[in-house]
C-alpha cells in the first residue's frame, strides 16, 4: 500500500475538488490509500455523498488553512494546526509517502525544505515541471524553488533530473543541457560558468552542454538545469506566447471569410494539438530531494488534476525514487 | 547631415549585402551620410556595379576582420585594424552618430563598451530588443549584454528604456515592469529585491511593479527590466515557442482532410500573422548608453534588414537620444 497524504484545503476549489479528486483516485488504483488532511466540519460532508472504500481513506482533522494571501515563511511556522503543516510533518515522520498539496506555492516551497526536510546530502528541493515539445517532453527543473542556486545545486538537480526521466518518463540515457545564454562553454552568468565543469565532470549525468532556451519547445534536450529565477522566466514565456500566439491565431482567422471557413475546418486538430501544449489535466510539479514527494498541485486546480495529482504519486512510489535519489546524491 | 558607420565586413552575407543595404539606404533617405568601413578590395567592386550619391557615402579601408568563433574581448584587444574596432573608435571620437554591425555580438557588445565606451554616468550598456505582443511591441532589456547586473543598472535600463519607448516607439508614459517571478515586491532573487525600491522611488519613471513573463506577449508593460541573463531566456523562449507552435500546427492539418483544406483557407490570416510575431525584417537591436547609438543587426543580414538597421538610427540621431540619456541619467 502507497500512503497519499492529500492537503484538503489548498487550492481554489477546496476543498470540494479535492476531496472528490481523491476519492476518484482511490476508485481508480486499488494500491493506494489516501489520507485527507483538513478540517472535519468542511470534509465530512462532502464525503457523506460519495461513495469509496472506507478502509483507505483516513482523515486527520486540522484547524488552520494557510492562505496564498500569507507570507510562506511566517504562515509556515505560525499556522502549526494547518493541512499544509500536518501533511509535511507526516512525510518528516514517514506516516505518508508523498504529500500533495493545491495550496499556497510560496508555503509548499518553504514548508517541504524546512519541515518534510531535505533527504540524504540533498541541499536543496528543485520544482520539476514537464514542458510540452515538438518531440514528446522535457524537464526543466528548477521552475520555482531556488533563486540564487549554488552551482553544486544544479549538479544535484541534474542527477536527480536523470533519475526522474529515467524512472518516471522512462527515457533511456536521459540528455541533461544546462540552460544558458549561449552554447560556447565560457557563455554565461557566473552560476552557469561555475555549473558548467561540475556537469561536465559528473559520470551519473549524460551532459550534453549549455544549451538555448530557444530549443526548450524543441526538446533539444531532455533535462534542462537552471536556478529558479531563469527557470521561471522560461516557463512563464512558453505559456504566455502559447496562449498568446493562439489568441492571435483565432482573431486573425476572423478578419477574413476564407479565414472565418477555414477557422471551422481546423478547430478539430487545432483542439488536439492545444491538448498537447496545455498542463490543465496534468497532476502538479513535484519537488524532488525531500523526505518523501511533495506534489505541488496548480491553485486553480480541478477534482481530476487532484485525482491525477495523487496517482502521480504511485510511479515515484513503485520506484523507490526517494531512496535512489539518496544513493545517487551521496555518490 | 547625420553620419552613420557601417561595419561592411560583419556578417554572413558580408560584405554584399551590407554594401547593396547601405546603397539602398542613401536611396532612402537624403538626411544620412554612410561611412563603409572595410576591406577597399572586397567593397570596391561591389559599390563599382551600384548607383548612388557619391558625396554621402565614403570607405574607410581596414584589413582585419573579428569573425564571430573569435573569442570577443580579445579580438577586440588585438584586432586593432578590423572594421568593427574601426566603427567602434569614430564613435568614441564623434567621427559617427551611429555605427551599426551585423559582426560577432560578443564583439559589439564588449567593443561598445570598452572602446565606443559609456556616455556620462552610464554604468552599463544594455541590449534593447523590441519584442512583438498582442497589443503592439514592448521593450525588453537587456537581452545579452550584462549577465550578474547590479541594481543600479537595472535602474538605468529603465530610464534608457523610458526614454527609448518615449522617442522612438512614441508612447506617452510608458509603463516600467521588473521582469520577476511573481508579483509581490518581496518576490524574486536578491538582485530584483535590490532593485525594486530604487525603481519604486525614481520619478524619472513609470513604475509598475514587478511583471511576470507570462504578460510579456500580451504587453502587461511597455518596457521590461532584468538583467542580460533573464532577458535572453525570455527572448529566446518567446522565439522558440513561435516556432515550434506553428511547426505543431501545420504538422497537425497536415493529418485530416478537413484541416488540410482549412490550412489552404487560413494560409492568408496566418501568414500576416507570422509577419507581425516575426522579427526578420527588423533592423536590429540597440545598445544604449554609449558615445553614440550602436545597432547590432541580425549576423544573417540581408540587404533590406541592413538598410533598416541604417534608417533606425535616424530617430535616434533626429531625437539626440544620446544627449537626453545622458541627462537623464546624470539627475
Amino acid at each position: 500500500m502507497i500512503r497519499i497524504a492529500v492537503d484538503a484545503m489548498g487550492g481554489d476549489f477546496a476543498p470540494e475538488c479535492n476531496v472528490k479528486g481523491a476519492v476518484s483516485a482511490l476508485a481508480a488504483n486499488k494500491e493506494i490509500e489516501v489520507i485527507l488532511i483538513g478540517n472535519e466540519e468542511a470534509v465530512d460532508p462532502i464525503l457523506k455523498g460519495l461513495e469509496y472504500d472506507k478502509d483507505r481513506l483516513e482523515v486527520i482533522h486540522t484547524t488552520e488553512v494557510i492562505e496564498t494571501s500569507d507570507e510562506p515563511a511566517i504562515a509556515v511556522l505560525k499556522k502549526k494546526d494547518s493541512s499544509l503543516v500536518a501533511g509535511m510533518k507526516m512525510l518528516k515522520n514517514k506516516e505518508a509517502d508523498a504529500f500533495v498539496s493545491a495550496g499556497s506555492s510560496g508555503a509548499i516551497l518553504v514548508g517541504g525544505q524546512i519541515i518534510a526536510g531535505h533527504i540524504g546530502n540533498v541541499r536543496r528541493a528543485p520544482l520539476v515541471v514537464e514542458v510540452p515539445t515538438v518531440e514528446g517532453k522535457s524537464l526543466l527543473l528548477d521552475c520555482g524553488a531556488n533563486v540564487d542556486a549554488k552551482p553544486e545545486y544544479l549538479l544535484q538537480f541534474a542527477i536527480m533530473g536523470t533519475l526522474y526521466a529515467k524512472y518516471i518518463m522512462h527515457k533511456e540515457n536521459p540528455t541533461v543541457g544546462l540552460l544558458n545564454i549561449g552554447t560556447e562553454e565560457y557563455k554565461g552568468n557566473a552560476l552557469t560558468r561555475a555549473a558548467y565543469p561540475l556537469l561536465k565532470e559528473c559520470d551519473q549525468i549524460n551532459f550534453v552542454g549549455n544549451v538555448e532556451a530557444r530549443g526548450l519547445p524543441f526538446g533539444e534536450a531532455d533535462i534542462y538545469v537552471c536556478d529558479a529565477f531563469a527557470g521561471n522566466i522560461a516557463l512563464k514565456t512558453f505559456e504566455g506566447v502559447g496562449k498568446a500566439l493562439l489568441k492571435q491565431i483565432k482573431a486573425s482567422l476572423m478578419t477574413s471569410f476564407s479565414g472565418k471557413m477555414g477557422g471551422l475546418l481546423i478547430k478539430p486538430s487545432l483542439k488536439g494539438l492545444m491538448k498537447t501544449f496545455d498542463s490543465s489535466e496534468d497532476g502538479g510539479a513535484p519537488l524532488l530531494g525531500l523526505n518523501g514527494l511533495v506534489i505541488k498541485a496548480h491553485g486553480n486546480s480541478t477534482d481530476v488534476q487532484i485525482k491525477n495529482a495523487i496517482l502521480q504519486c504511485i510511479g515515484f512510489a513503485e520506484n523507490d525514487l526517494t531512496d535512489k535519489i539518496e544513493k545517487a546524491v551521496e555518490a
